[in-house]
């Protein structure tokens, strides 16, 4: 995190500690730099722990194994390597995080399927086995950090430390969830993952956690995106240690689950957010909401086609209140659509209605809201009942200099 | 045409008349500039007409009323309006389309579905009628022009005129095909839609020119993309006169339908080639061929994933061989693929093999072919015998600076 910080950059939020998860970091260096590279996150027993993985059809070694224990639903330890991805190295990559899950399963006592690992950075090269034995001895030895510290630790090219906090009361009891996430886009030769963690003390069955964590995930990590690609390695993991003491729950037909589910959904959209606003060369952040379409994934669809055009996003980098671009948006995203029921407007003013420019439309205030940083866009179809809201960012010469303006 | 050449641009070639084709162009002044931005072509009775059109839901009037005109097979002329795209512009819009084609069909004594009509530029305006007007009537009396002053003429932010030219042989007579056609991405107000024709004397069966157009465009026009956005007008149109007098050719049973399917798929290969190479900040032009995907159409959605990928087109700006982000947007593409099995290369040189980076890959030879202008990128999915080749240019700033650096 050298760069300086994202302009939309958001002050890491004081958050509380959570009972049954002790943070601590280390110095593996897997790049020549100096400062921890290594997290390590240790649970108390009977933790449950939920993830959803990238949908990548070449996903690194650590997304395989992840998705191979996460059915068993315990977790006893995270470790998170920052700088080097582990992705596209085949059998040596495999065995280089099988090593680490032995090595944390054998210091702690627990199961091998216990221990999660995430790792971002550089591809093609395979996690140094001895860097990360000498980095994990040394996080087991090491002092407990702060959230703060361990959100800087597992980020790489981040701008800022990102970090979101709720509490929700369960029968009674207050739990909290806390999140820590990381990820800007991708950069070469790192990629730029988005590895996010939920922490909580909340008594949560693991199936149940699961079945959160999907629904959470559909309407935030799921409608971000910052330049289209998906990187081999994302990652978010839910972890519930039970340390407050409330009666699990494992259905919405419990006190508190719905509570509960508020909570954790508000800290995925918190986190989600995060990780536009620290978009590569992003100077704006876009909301895109999307109504009248014939489904919810339907209008997700139409959103992140809107989200995902160069066009729209240039504009947006621009101040221009190009509506046609979001024109052309919808009508490539594959999804129904009638050109002359469309309705599109900026910052809440319509620009045009029916699929017609509207006649008094007033370019004043619509242009004054694009000057700002947080823009809206609003999309009707005028078809169904379908909705879904996306954010990304806009797309600029930062972005451009990031990304080409280097060499390997 | 007022900006600097695409350094990838290519001069005008030399093309022949074509029989039963007549080209004028006229001033209708949809812009405040002064240029000629109307042409119209004339057709010989008994033309043959095929066509392909935008996918886009939001299709503008032209393309819904070529859609409809399309399948009676004839025409006798062909308008385009350059500087007013007229999309998105309702009732009104298709009235101004109606209205050229009922002009244009009463001077020439045809049917209104005899008259196609495409226009590109400024979008949610619609189409000025008394302009259109006197433009046609200016261009109905001028004196025929040539293949570039056409070309010039429907062009947009292209930054050079665009043709290709084939020829073939059809029991034992010579016909010639002649391709004109605009695009370079798409930039405000302008959407810088892609217009093609292909003109050609040879005597074709409609049905049968419609079928060889679409196979010609599966591997042709559907295997470029610029920014992967897609305008609401795009339209590709192929005129058969029959002036050549070979014995009309309905299947690939008659004598000289392979070669003249041949010369067809040539001159939309090249007119493809050409708006790549013309493509918004374009500095090198990109060859991307997948090989052993599940089938061909799988091929070409992992190339087109690779070839719309911002992490790869920045990366090959920056002339940096990163075989990750290619991997990244391979695994994105949504079709099967094996991490494991993957190969990919530059230049003809693989970089990784079967998920590996290639223990004695020398990288010189790569940064060398990167250094050009022509880059080839090489994937082999190692699944099955699936193939396609798709092409597309780097992004760079220049393509920011157009789309972004600018206000309405």
């Amino acid at each position: 995190m050298t760069s300086q910080p994202s302009p939309l950059a958001s002050p890491f939020p004081d958050m509380p500690a959570v009972a049954g998860v002790t943070l601590r970091v280390a110095r593996a260096r897997y790049k020549d730099w100096d400062r921890a590279d290594l997290t390590l996150a240790e649970f108390a027993e009977g933790t449950a722990v939920a993830g959803v993985f990238t949908n990548s059809a070449c996903a690194s070694s650590e997304v395989e194994l992840g998705r191979a224990n996460i059915v068993h639903g315990r977790v006893r330890a995270l470790v998170v390597n920052a700088g080097n991805s582990n992705a596209f190295t085949g059998y040596r990559g495999r065995e280089a995080v099988e090593a680490i899950m032995a090595q944390v399963a054998g210091s702690l006592g627990c199961a091998r399927e216990e221990v999660f690992v995430s790792s971002t950075g550089v591809i093609g090269v395979p996690l140094p086995q001895d860097k990360a034995r000498a980095g994990i001895e040394a996080a087991l030895a090491a002092t407990p950090c702060s959230w703060e510290e361990a959100a800087a630790t597992i980020g790489t090219t981040d701008t800022f430390a990102k970090g979101a906090y709720a509490s929700a009361m369960i029968g009674g009891k207050r739990v909290e969830l806390v999140g820590i996430i990381k990820g800007s886009g991708m950069i070469a030769p790192d990629m730029a993952t988005m590895l996010g963690y939920i922490f909580t003390d909340a008594a949560v069955d693991p199936a149940f956690l699961q079945r959160l964590l999907n629904s959470s995930n559909e309407t935030t990590f799921s409608c971000i995106t910052v330049d289209g690609d998906t990187s081999t390695s994302d990652t978010v993991l839910a972890f519930a240690t039970g340390k407050a003491g409330n009666v699990p729950l494992t259905s919405f037909d419990d006190a508190g689950a719905d509570a509960f589910a508020a909570a954790l959904l508000d800290v995925c959209r918190r986190l989600a957010h995060l990780v536009v606003r620290d978009g590569e060369g992003a100077q704006k952040f876009i909301e895109i909401a999307v109504a009248g379409a014939q489904s919810d994934d339907s209008a997700r669809r139409i959103g992140l086609s809107i989200a995902n055009s160069p066009l729209v996003k240039t504009a947006i980098a621009g101040e221009d209140a190009n509506w046609g671009r979001v024109v052309m948006a919808v009508g490539k995203a594959g999804e129904p659509a009638d050109r002359d029921r469309l309705s599109i407007g900026f910052g809440g003013i319509w620009a045009a209605r029916d699929g017609q420019p509207l006649a008094d439309y007033d370019e004043a205030p619509v242009a004054a809201h694009l000057k700002g940083q947080d823009i809206r866009i609003d999309v009707d179809l005028g078809l169904g009942d379908g909705r879904a809201t996306v954010w990304t960012c806009d797309l600029t010469h930062g972005y451009i200099a990031i990304n080409a303006d280097y060499r390997s």
